[in-house]
């Protein structure tokens, strides 16, 4: 296949909706970055039908006074379907998880990040990983040594963990190894160290470029690559910034990403290093599964494999008005999103307004659940 | 049992000769801070007669060549009885292992500390916990996250590992927890992280005070208290250097401890903190059958249990002439130390010449040989 193919011709295939669960919606508390509206609408251009909203907002997502405010402010204005992430703090381990059967599930920072809710005690840790309900994995924010100490941790407490955003070949390389031993552990991976490393950092702006985990070596970027077959998930870490911010002294860290992961995904398929199961698989089945999450009816999104663009400055509906992928070059296009039954895109109109989505805790439980089995099923059919 | 019995009566009691796991000799490379001969002084006026000696030396004990070389630095001027470590660098991680026979075990520095050996990239740890023999545990520098992610690494390779000097409750709680798990975990503490805290650091004066790990807080060191019965060794982590370095703008971490420990550990025993047999399985026995150490013959140390005595400014036998414990006022003082049917030290006087100590790996193996079990045996007998 070559790149001229995709010049001309027009080949739609029909997608599931995909499941994004790592995304920083900013509201309330920073709302000139991003909110529910526009951070929905990204969602929905970037063919993603459902998000997990993560919990370091202000005020953050520790207790349920700010729960229930938060679940009041999507309620109004998500345009996809969503659920909220709870946020663990050093204080909140003995009553966080009264928000179990409402919440996405636990996020845990174990290291320094944008957050408040950073966790240095190992021992907090504990109690947290004891007490969140067991049939969920707890995600975590582990780099290096911290995401060998967690699933340690985890293991002995017999309950799943989920690595968010591996990076490094050493992370991988452990992940790999409990795994391989049974340990009940699963893990994302992001875009932006997929395709990107500190050798584009330049590129982009070391100030711009700053994001954590950081990106990494192009040795690191590789393992990555290898490792493909225990990657359980892709999820974009939206973590939007102001281009201000992004380009001050002190440049807060984070990308956008909800606009640009499916094309770069797409792109990643037509060079031939994945393929549209791996797509399916790891952003909208194993999601699904790991998270319990429900499949919603009627939706899907259609993608025109063969469009060919350049990824501009910016994307059109998130508030950051910058993309760490400006200037690359990819094969794949989000044509039309249908989310429960209504068009919610089309060829660069969102249809749906703020309002439309729904907190997918709230729907009926579906009869028969089907939880993570830790090991990725090439064979399972939607 | 009040202190005024101290002062008069004579109370004698024999104990076996102690093993000393953790020992920084300084030769080669900083003979002005110790040397075999004057360590090993201290070592058997501290009623240690058998060190293991740490391989962070110049150069350090990283392939055949500075081994055979420290072997025979030791041979000629070792007191007392020794094994010596092998480092694990960076690069070794496929030729260290063929020093295992000849060596106490191999040692991994996770941080940063007094060394050029600290291994940065978890793959290289995995490496190295793969490829050295198994029967014996290896040693590791690991703090806090560091703890969780060697435990967990050593456990997926199925290997035993021994953590040193651990200083924090988070430290020893996930060492609980994996012991309870039954990993394969043994664990030692020094004096300095159960006798003294962050509450001392004024009187010590914070350069002296530098020590890796820390001095921690008075709740990290009732912590270690609280679980006296997962502890399997008690180790000095004897660290040597000048009072002028202790004393600079840029005081390297580490406390001499050799002359202090016995001591120390008999006022516990005096204070009803410790046990004469806690002191027996953790400074002795445990640390023989952890690493697989010989019986010494003839071998014993009789202690004084009720003298009284202030640890002065600097112990007699080491060349660093300070200690973090001077003032301190103990009960219990050695001796007498009888090693391998001579009597090595009395009474303030070292009878024994360098050399006179033998590397423990040249004596033949024990017909029946004892592996540690991972659990303390309070009713094993000598
Ligand atoms: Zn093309
Ligand atoms: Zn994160
Ligand atoms: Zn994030
Ligand atoms: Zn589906
Ligand atoms: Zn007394
Ligand atoms: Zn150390
Ligand atoms: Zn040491
Ligand atoms: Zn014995």
């Amino acid at each position: 296949k070559t790149h001229t193919d995709c010049m001309t011709s027009r080949n739609i295939i029909k997608l599931p909706g995909f499941i994004d669960v790592h995304v920083h919606v900013r509201e309330p508390g920073a709302t000139y970055k991003e909110d529910f509206a526009s951070c929905t609408a990204a969602a929905l251009a970037g063919g993603v039908t459902m998000i997990c909203a993560m919990p370091n907002t202000n005020p953050p997502v520790v207790d349920r006074q700010a729960f229930d405010y938060v679940s009041a402010l999507a309620r109004v204005s998500a345009r996809c379907d969503y659920a909220l992430f709870v946020g663990a703090s050093s204080t909140n381990y003995d009553t966080a998880c009264e928000l179990a059967p409402q919440a996405s599930t636990l996020k845990m920072y174990l290291n320094q990040t944008f957050t408040t809710l950073q966790l240095d005690d190992m021992t907090i840790w504990q109690r947290h990983l004891q007490n969140w309900p067991k049939k969920i994995p707890i995600c975590v924010h582990a780099e290096r040594e911290k995401t060998g100490a967690v699933i340690l941790m985890a293991s002995l407490l017999d309950r799943p963990v989920h690595i968010c955003h591996v990076a490094r070949k050493e992370e991988i390389s452990i992940i790999r190894a409990a795994k391989k031993g049974g340990l009940k552990v699963t893990c994302e991976v992001c875009p932006h160290h997929l395709f990107l490393s500190t050798d584009n950092v330049d590129d982009i702006g070391s100030g711009r470029a700053e994001v954590r985990p950081v990106l990494c070596s192009p040795e690191d970027q590789a393992e990555l690559w290898k490792n493909m077959d225990i990657i359980d998930v892709f999820a974009t870490d939206h973590a939007p910034h102001t281009v201000e911010e992004k380009n001050s002294e002190k440049p807060p860290p984070g990308f956008p990403g909800l606009e640009t992961i499916l094309p770069l995904l797409l792109n990643a398929v037509h060079e031939g290093r994945l393929t549209i199961e791996d797509i399916i698989n790891k952003f909208h089945r194993n999601p699904r599964k790991i998270f319990n999450l429900p499949e919603q009816p009627n939706t899907y999104v259609e993608v025109d494999m063969d469009y060919e663009w350049t990824i501009p400055n910016a994307m059109e509906f998130s508030k950051s008005k910058w993309t760490p992928f400006a200037g690359m070059k990819v094969c794949g296009a989000i044509h039309r999103v249908t989310l429960r039954g209504e068009i919610a895109y089309v060829e660069g109109q969102i249809l749906v307004p703020p309002g439309f989505g729904q907190n997918v805790r709230d729907w009926p439980s579906p009869k028969k659940q089907t939880f993570a089995t830790y090991a990725i099923e090439k064979a399972e059919k939607e």
